[in-house]
């Protein structure tokens, strides 16, 4: 059968009903089908309760023919999902061996030992397509009975997320065996705003039809999704780069990468091509850069170390800057902000030292506002320092400055 | 009558199913609504389309006696929602002169000119208790048909969220003339599974009914919602504290604070009270301890600095670990932890040395699986060393690291 494209999400458990969180689950995953070209028509969430998940299966069986649940494959008494559908459907559940087998190794690798109602998680509706979890213990599955599919999937968001992304969407392609290719293309901007990036391409924008240009703001960058739908995969990948092209010839320079990447991942992919390592002295970023460099597996190859210089006492100390300098002019300033760079490339002996210091807020600092802030940096023996007046919350600031940070490094890179 | 209890939210907009946004408004009123003692048993989302948006209200009115909804009050096209309610009803709309007036006003007080289509925003269903809208311009309202309550509220949260609170909420109590309290309280509890806490608490869990206990795990966490209900507020607080008592008998060593709290901020409150101070050696952590706790502000008074050692040169150089110790024990070891720890108390001073070395992943180290990491303590002129075998990604193992440092912390701290 053609793989249905009706689809809606039932997500399981109190603590959505009672506002503990959000349904975000709900969101990932109706972003994740709109991209594979499913039309997601209704949310629901329903507590711990079989009785009314059954009614709510129920209803969404007269309307949907693809339905996908989140939440409640856990071992305690309150997760129901998979044994409510299993009841509805008539279809009993099996033991699944290899999930059997990972959550057995899950609890020999965490030296702790197995309860009993664990086992229960590697239970699977008969006859499912089962989808593994990388991240957890129970499984997912894709069930297909009398012409739907019920798709089973983990409530905890750091689980289901790479399964639906590595496990579910693959498998459901695979089903759709889809003529008409939805191709998307997601183009990250760094360093201009979105109604100035809009203004730019105004008329680009609104000529839209295919591929369609959907710009997003989101944490100090802006994004642009291009979407083309061609049966020829071919030529949707023409349309979408003849676009990009048009593009980044008026934007290319606040332009940093596609998709999903980020800043930090691009400066460690710039940093291992050219060989080069980075140190980083962080006062008001607190840790954060190297916090998101060293995220990134790998990142012994390119980040020499780092300090961070909350205090006076370290600053002079550890990096070495001059008590004069900040006697004189403060520890926001130019002048620390380029010895700290220095001193922190000279103390781990990087190709490239960061520094970042200014105000995080919500106090002012030495006079300064918060938001004003110093990134300093040493390469190839002489120090450059960029200024900047940040809006925002503490924790804000602090990230637009690891973002520059990033940033900076990127285009001294693209120089060499 | 007697005021209903039996609640549902529907949330309407086509961004909902897009994923373009997550349902925070679902979440807000849940919340709020719990508060009062209204109990929430679904959340629907559904898009722009009145056939659907007619179906889900039949459904919401076979199961509910009061239905919320969220969005479609504007004055665009596909604003539908109070159209689709009256249509339902079959109760007419008509004109609201104070809220017509303060479109009107709004309009002069931004300096634009008033279209057409925003006079339709001034309409209210005949006969609804009108809520105010002072941060846009479409009012909400309650509406009584049937025996059953339909309430409208406004999409943006920042019109949805001061409208519950100060108009929805006090006219729901009014109506309710209920002086029945609903108190709720969540202990939060690390160093414990999800499933071993509930059975350990299995027979205090199964027998709850007034506070209902739900568990709820999330990030290596777990919490307990205890929710009384009783028309004496004294009462209701006494029933908390006496489940409250007899959990944390049995489980209290895992229990660190209450509600929205964090460990960093348990630690960050700790550290001032007792006037101590912090520095940290990181290595697979990386940053993400001392990240943590200068987010948040007057992190200066206790965070005396840090150092990110993910290389053994900087581990050598900057900590003074023995290069005999990396040689014979590995830079994965409890011998480098110790040194760590204390390296980094001397290099900064502070009264408290805390290290993070192990493997994130995802390759192994030293032979060492991910996840197999050593935290140090230096305090009082002597090191402990605590090794642990953790689960999950690189970023969650990473986590772990550094909110069990937290919590290794906070336990010294308690036995001063």
């Amino acid at each position: 059968m053609e793989f249905p494209k009706k689809a809606e999400i039932i997500a399981v458990g109190s603590e959505l009903l009672l506002g503990q969180i959000a349904n975000t689950n709900a969101q990932f995953i109706s972003k994740q089908l709109a991209e594979i070209g499913v039309n997601v028509f209704y949310h629901t969430a329903v507590g711990d309760n079989p009785e009314r998940l059954k009614q709510v299966i129920r209803i969404a069986e007269e309307r949907s023919d693809f339905i996908i649940f989140s939440g409640g494959l856990g071992p305690t008494k309150d997760d129901l999902t998979k044994e409510t559908i299993a009841n509805v459907l008539g279809r009993p559940l099996v033991l699944n061996d290899e999930a059997f087998q990972s959550i057995e190794d899950y609890f020999k690798r965490t030296k702790r030992t197995m309860s009993s109602n664990n086992r229960k998680q590697a239970l699977v509706i008969e006859g499912s397509d089962v989808l593994a979890n990388h991240f957890g213990m129970a499984p997912g599955m894709l069930t297909e009975h009398e012409s739907r599919f019920y798709m089973l999937l983990p409530g905890p968001p750091s689980e289901l997320r790479p399964m639906f992304e590595n496990e579910a969407k693959p498998l459901l392609l695979k089903k759709m065996g889809s003529n008409e290719k939805i191709v998307s293309t997601v183009l990250r901007f760094f360093g201009i705003g979105e109604s100035q990036l809009e203004a730019d391409l105004e008329d680009i924008i609104d000529a839209q039809t295919n591929p369609t240009i959907a710009p997003l703001a989101a944490d100090g960058e802006v994004t642009l999704r291009l979407t083309a739908k061609h049966a020829d995969e071919k030529e949707t990948e023409r349309l979408l780069k003849e676009t990009e092209a048009v593009i980044l010839e008026r934007v290319g320079e606040f332009f940093y990468g596609y998709d999903d990447t980020s800043l930090v991942e691009e400066l460690s992919k710039a940093c291992k091509e050219k060989g080069m390592t980075i140190s980083s002295a962080e006062s008001f970023t607190g840790g954060l850069f190297s916090e998101w460099l060293t995220d990134l597996s790998g990142a012994s190859t390119l980040f020499a170390g780092g300090v961070v210089c909350y205090t006076n006492d370290v600053k002079q100390n550890v990096l070495g800057v001059k008590k004069e300098t900040l006697d004189q002019f403060g520890a926001v300033s130019k002048e620390c902000a380029s010895e700290l760079a220095k001193g922190v490339q000279k103390l781990t002996g990087s190709d490239i030292g960061i520094s970042f210091t200014g105000v995080a807020g919500p106090d002012t600092q030495e006079g300064h506002e918060p938001g004003h802030v110093f990134i300093g940096i040493s390469a190839n023996g002489k120090e450059e320092v960029h200024e900047f007046h940040f809006a925002g919350s503490r924790t804000g600031i602090r990230k637009r400055g690891a973002k520059y940070g990033c940033h900076l490094i990127l285009k001294l890179l693209e120089q060499k």
